[in-house]
């Protein structure tokens, strides 16, 4: 099991990407996309956010201006699958759809998408209902979302899972919901699906975001948790995320195994 | 579950304690007794170290002079029983016999001590042949050791079990077995027993001994630990172990969570 980051920073609710989409200024998104490269990002998360006017125009061009300066793989963060399908058009082959809910009708539209463009899908373990509390709920999610990858020609390592964790100060008794969720789904299949968790969520609203977001991703490590969407620049994050991956005996230990983690 | 921090620190092996063993110098050990206190110590472990002349009459003055100045159990740390009961002569109710092996000679003589004084045991998944690699050899061991609490008239809480961590950078593989085995132990019985381990073991030798010691403890708190013998006064580490119970719901989440912590 490697261990995948996927890097938040070129999401337009960040105010500096923010006002690069509305004034189609490339320089904040390209030099994010380098900086987010060099901390060890696996894929590199792209978001328009509130200030795109057209989010499809906006989309393909980021994508654009992203693989001129990188290889990394992209995510494609939006719920408008239109602009995921442009991003798609101009991506490098390897590309990470974010995301989809267990709905029929997106999961139509969706994993023919991944499978037309050879593409990956972060599935998402809800649906019109909203989140549920259980880890039983969201396994049965999971199970629903393996079956459709099987419909679709997919493999079960092309999704990656996301049992959706809430901020700890509002939803707390989700934190261990999620962990056991996390480790029934890498028994569902084999190969195992992947697994993510848009990290940053679990501190949302707390004074101490990254000491409980790295906290909190150790805890998913141990459970099975083999991607989150996150600061890769964090250094004490990626330094807790390495430690895991070592512990879990992932990766072998030498003296310089942090620096060994980041440069894979 | 609680989570019981053990504090390491009264040992002979650092150099001031070493001291004041071999000096009969109280100040160092009170000292420590109440540094540790005021960190939120369940325990304070004794171990008289390399230097005292006569264990069975250093361990019996350590033990005094602890408990002048704190009301907090003690683990009395010794390969030498007489030592320990003559610790557990002048300990107030509630002292941690540290340790006993899945020996039945040594059972013999250490259980029914521990009935007689009303004490709990630190037991070791290990017996003359040595430690284990696998997780289920270790969890055959508890559950010789739990089988003989329930034999000498211990209630299985009345064990800690500790299924023996060794260093990262030499025994690497052990690491993710010990998580495994502290995921079965747990499940061994109801009342499940106690599980610890000695940290520090774990970063023995490398150059990031807190990271690895704080990472190590969350992911055995994931699966399940309850208790550490560690260094009470490394902050970050109290730190991650609070965050953890926390992200477990075992403690409820307030801003000043990190604080309640320490002062249960």
């Amino acid at each position: 099991m490697a261990f995948y980051m996927i890097g938040e920073r070129i999401n337009g609710m960040f105010n500096d990407i923010g006002e690069a989409v509305a004034k189609f200024d490339p320089k904040p998104i390209q030099d994010w996309a380098k900086k987010q490269d060099e901390a060890g990002a696996a894929y590199l998360d792209i978001n328009v956010g509130p200030t795109a006017v057209d989010r499809v125009k906006s989309m393909r061009w980021m994508c654009e201006l992203v693989t001129e300066v990188s290889d990394t793989p992209i995510a494609l963060d939006s719920t408008n699958y239109d602009a995921i399908e442009a991003g798609l058009e101009v991506c490098k082959p390897g590309a990470l759809i974010n995301s989809c809910p267990a709905e029929r009708a997106k999961i139509e539209r969706v994993f023919p998408m991944a499978k037309k463009y050879n593409a990956k899908i972060i599935a998402l373990t809800m649906d019109k209902s909203g989140i549920p509390k259980s880890a039983d709920m969201r396994v049965g999610f999971a199970m629903e979302l393996v079956a459709s990858a099987d419909e679709f020609g997919l493999a079960p390592d092309d999704l990656f899972i996301d049992p959706l964790i809430l901020p700890c100060n509002v939803a707390q008794d989700h934190a261990p919901e999620v962990l056991e969720a996390l480790r029934q789904i890498r028994l569902l299949s084999d190969p195992a699906p992947h697994t993510t968790l848009g990290l940053s969520n679990v501190s949302q609203g707390t004074p101490f975001r990254p000491l409980i977001n790295r906290i909190y991703c150790v805890m998913a490590m141990t459970c099975g948790l083999d991607s989150a969407i996150m600061d890769v620049n964090d250094d004490e994050l990626v330094d807790a995320i390495a430690s895991a991956d070592m512990l879990l005996n992932e990766a072998i230990y030498c003296d310089s195994y942090a620096k060994v983690f980041r440069n894979r």
